[in-house]
């Protein structure tokens, strides 16, 4: 999941819930027996989840590890049957970048490895380099004038914004009854008021310092760079690297690392006692293709009027790097492999052409699915629609962490909401039920959402994402519940079986404005 | 607190609470309300505690750590004005060590780098050693047969036992009244039954199976060895080391690691997948001085009765070494020490001479205190009492973690446990008021109980003790909350100045029976 949009929208909706008056859907028990008994007698969620996040590693945005999960998912996805399995670039994202050595530690007063990782884009130290520490501490681009003079050959340690809080709660939480009931009310909020100018001044104040900052730190002759972006207990976050751009400015080496430890050195030179630092990153760029890539593959239809109409299913395959992203979003793509594994085992003749789409470049602003969207539908810039864009039936997105589905949020699509209640029936059993007409943002529906096109988030459980997993360094294949992802990956390719065997694709809202005339 | 008597042992009691009806105890209202408000509004224990933790470090026992913290300590307590500050051997322990590198990652399929510490007293590897892995599970003797012929310059992973389970509830836990309640009624059980010849078999063999491995790991030429002792989201144990004598054993380099990583290693060799390891230890042993310290330092009685007497207060200055021992046990240190220097700044005037410990070595077995009683008071495997056995008036002792002061523990004394709920009384605001007979052990007021002497450990709320900060990585300063002990300096403070005041010594248990004649 992105973080740049990662607030629960409420939809502007004035009226009530979805009705259950309308028509009634046609759904095939036998068929739905079917899948259920495949993913839940015979799952193979749990392996492609090891394979996603063991074998391949991080996946970073055009890194190794994403290219290795590109490869081995294309040819999972064509030995579960799949066809026109391809790993398709969708435009230009920026330099690959991977970590060959990662090592820091205070030396002095005395010694303490450190528990850290390079930040995402950052170079390497030209070996290791053992240096006085200057802890800084700006707010404003004025106080940066303080350390001129002060930073050359010196490893800056930045301060801590959001000091480590005590857990009084645990990690795993799970949707409550109540918290589901909440949903499914019909939203008493209007949608978020936008951003005021005090606000937006004082972001622009903020990008501003941090620009400042870097280039400071370079022009200053600084050795590298501490900082911590939070976290508790070993738990730390990592990410929103450095600039990925091919002809980005030069910025030092840099470590994000927990709290704990970056706050020990901060106190320590505070009381006066001078603190050392022995650094080491080993860091490698690519820049041969700065293309991103998705990787999809296709169950076609099989019906003469219908297979030309495509339901996809999706999400994001790329992930953070200090930890193999298995809830972010490993698990989704499992999950979205195992329904289509699903789909193909137990053999049933979907009408419409079924597609799985494996986004890159999420985690850096949706652009696989963007990229895709603008290539195959509409450039929301202009509302330019391409053929394929009435040949859609729906887009089903899952990267929500790794619970299990409880429902699904239906983006404001009311009459797309009727159909899901009833498509939900037959899970209340294993806990998914839920309609909320409101809207979820953050992922790569949203892609599709903004030309106009029907793209639905599932809600799950939350189990341990937030604060503890999302965009960690504790997000590995531990977290993953076998039970959880069985269920997701039954609800999910029974949603895709029944919108690709309805008589009609699924209601769509009004077509959005250009962005660019908005 | 130490591990190996970790359990809270209901006391074998026949009767009742202890009754409120006997002889009234005198306090010092004027007294005790100048100690609450020196400790309250003028208190320094987070700054001690700091200087224990970041300053000194990690305070393994006889490590460099807790050589700066014994001179620190020293040094503090003459600052406050006691006398006879001392640094006193209490007898033979063994090598010191200290850290110089630690580094570890996993080098192939692909770079991560590892959450690790080198265990204890193990020796360092020579230079970085990049090796294939290899996973080691032994439940026997025999399954060790296999390994033959396999680990030769290999770095050899051993199974994890405890997988992390997802955290339902929070880290942070305090006693509830209605603990607080069941632990002042009368206990309900007997002693613990004694372990049966089938667990002590069992544990027989558990140990002859460690050795077994160790040996085999050192004599087939394996190059080092990673384990864990469980933990989750980057939180792990870090305990027992290797043999700490001066004469002991070989064994291999060895790297505690957080148990995600190395389950991770595991997946990927049992799924055929190599797996390569670099890691790098470089530690020093220290073999001139094998002696065992404590420090210890008085404010003299005035009472000319009554001076010879002495009230004593501790807890131990030693920790594991991944972590700066803050929960274990700068926090029970720093209060002692907060104690002291609080009744010093009252200048109040005690009757009896007080007298602070804080004792080394207790985390391997209760050493520094066990050898003090031993040269003090009493041998308890003979139990011919020294001189100084009837001057002690009290110990008490604080080793559970930070938590504020709820109670204590009267550890089997009646007499004792009534004199103790009327000086709680004036700190039921403070939420301590609970006394209850049972025993508590693990830390080194055993010592003291140990030869029927009158020690006392009080009853704290576990904070994120268990299983967070407790001889893990993550035992910081940053757990450490200051209302809690600036309540406890002003529980202990008080509770040595009603010893000290007291017409009479505490009451006493009768002696207990020669240990080697058990």
């Amino acid at each position: 999941m992105n973080k740049l949009v990662l607030l629960t929208l409420a939809g502007a909706l004035a009226n009530a819930a979805p009705a259950l008056a309308q028509a009634t859907e046609k759904l095939d028990a036998a068929a739905l027996g079917k899948i259920r008994d495949e993913g839940m007698n015979r799952s193979q969620v749990m392996q492609t989840a090891f394979y996603l996040t063991d074998v391949n590693g991080p996946r970073l945005a055009n890194s190794d590890g994403l290219k290795r999960a590109n490869e081995w998912t294309k040819a999972q996805l064509a030995k579960y049957g799949l066809v026109n399995a391809n790993i398709e670039a969708w435009g230009d994202f920026g330099r690959g970048w991977d970590i060959e050595k990662s090592y820091v530690a205070m030396t002095a007063p005395y010694y303490h490895a450190l528990v850290g990782i390079p930040k995402a884009w950052t170079p390497s130290t030209p070996g290791p380099v053992r240096k006085q520490v200057v802890v800084m501490k700006a707010a404003t681009e004025a106080d940066l004038a303080k350390y001129k003079g002060q930073l050359r050959d010196k490893i800056v340690v930045m301060s801590v914004a959001t000091p480590p809080k005590p857990a009084t709660e645990g990690a795993i939480r799970r949707l409550s009854d109540e918290d589901l009931k909440k949903m499914a009310e019909p939203a008493a909020t209007a949608a978020r008021p936008a951003p005021d100018a005090a606000m937006l001044a004082s972001r622009k104040a903020m990008a501003a310092l941090r620009t400042a900052m870097a280039d400071m730190l370079v022009s200053e002759g600084a050795a590298g760079v501490l900082s911590t972006r939070g976290g508790i207990y070993g738990t730390f976050n990592t990410s929103n690297g450095a600039p990925y751009a091919a002809d980005a400015k030069p910025v030092l080496p840099e470590i994000e690392t927990a709290p704990e430890d970056q706050l020990r050195i901060i106190r320590l030179v505070e009381a006066g006692v001078p603190v050392e630092v022995e650094m080491e990153t080993k860091t490698r760029f690519q820049t041969q293709d700065l293309k991103g890539y998705n990787v999809v593959a296709e169950i076609p239809g099989t019906d003469k009027k219908l297979k030309s109409e495509v339901v996809m299913l999706g999400g994001h395959l790329d992930s953070w790097h200090a930890a193999t992203g298995a809830t972010d979003n490993a698990a989704g793509c499992a999950v979205m492999m195992e329904a289509v594994r699903i789909l193909k085992a137990t053999g049933l003749k979907p009408r419409r052409t079924i597609r799985i789409a494996l986004w890159g470049e999420e985690e850096e602003g949706l652009h696989g699915s963007r990229g895709y969207v603008k290539n195959h539908f509409a450039d929301p810039a202009t509302m330019q629609l391409k053929p394929e864009h009435e040949k859609l039936a729906a887009y089903f997105n899952l990267d929500n962490g790794a619970g299990k589905i409880r429902g699904i949020y239906a983006q404001g699509n009311e009459a797309a909401a009727g159909i899901f209640q009833q498509w939900l029936a037959p899970f209340a059993d294993l806990g998914a039920s839920t309609v909320t007409l409101r809207n979820t943002g953050s992922t790569d529906h949203i892609a599709f959402d903004a030309v106009g096109l029907p793209g639905f988030q599932f809600i799950q459980d939350g189990l341990d994402y937030f604060p503890t997993t999302h965009h960690t360094n504790q997000d590995t294949y531990d977290r993953l519940i076998a039970d959880d992802l069985k269920q997701a990956s039954v609800v999910v390719a029974s949603f895709v079986y029944d919108a690709a065997m309805r008589d009609q694709k699924l209601p769509r809202k009004p077509l959005p404005a250009p962005a660019k005339a908005q």
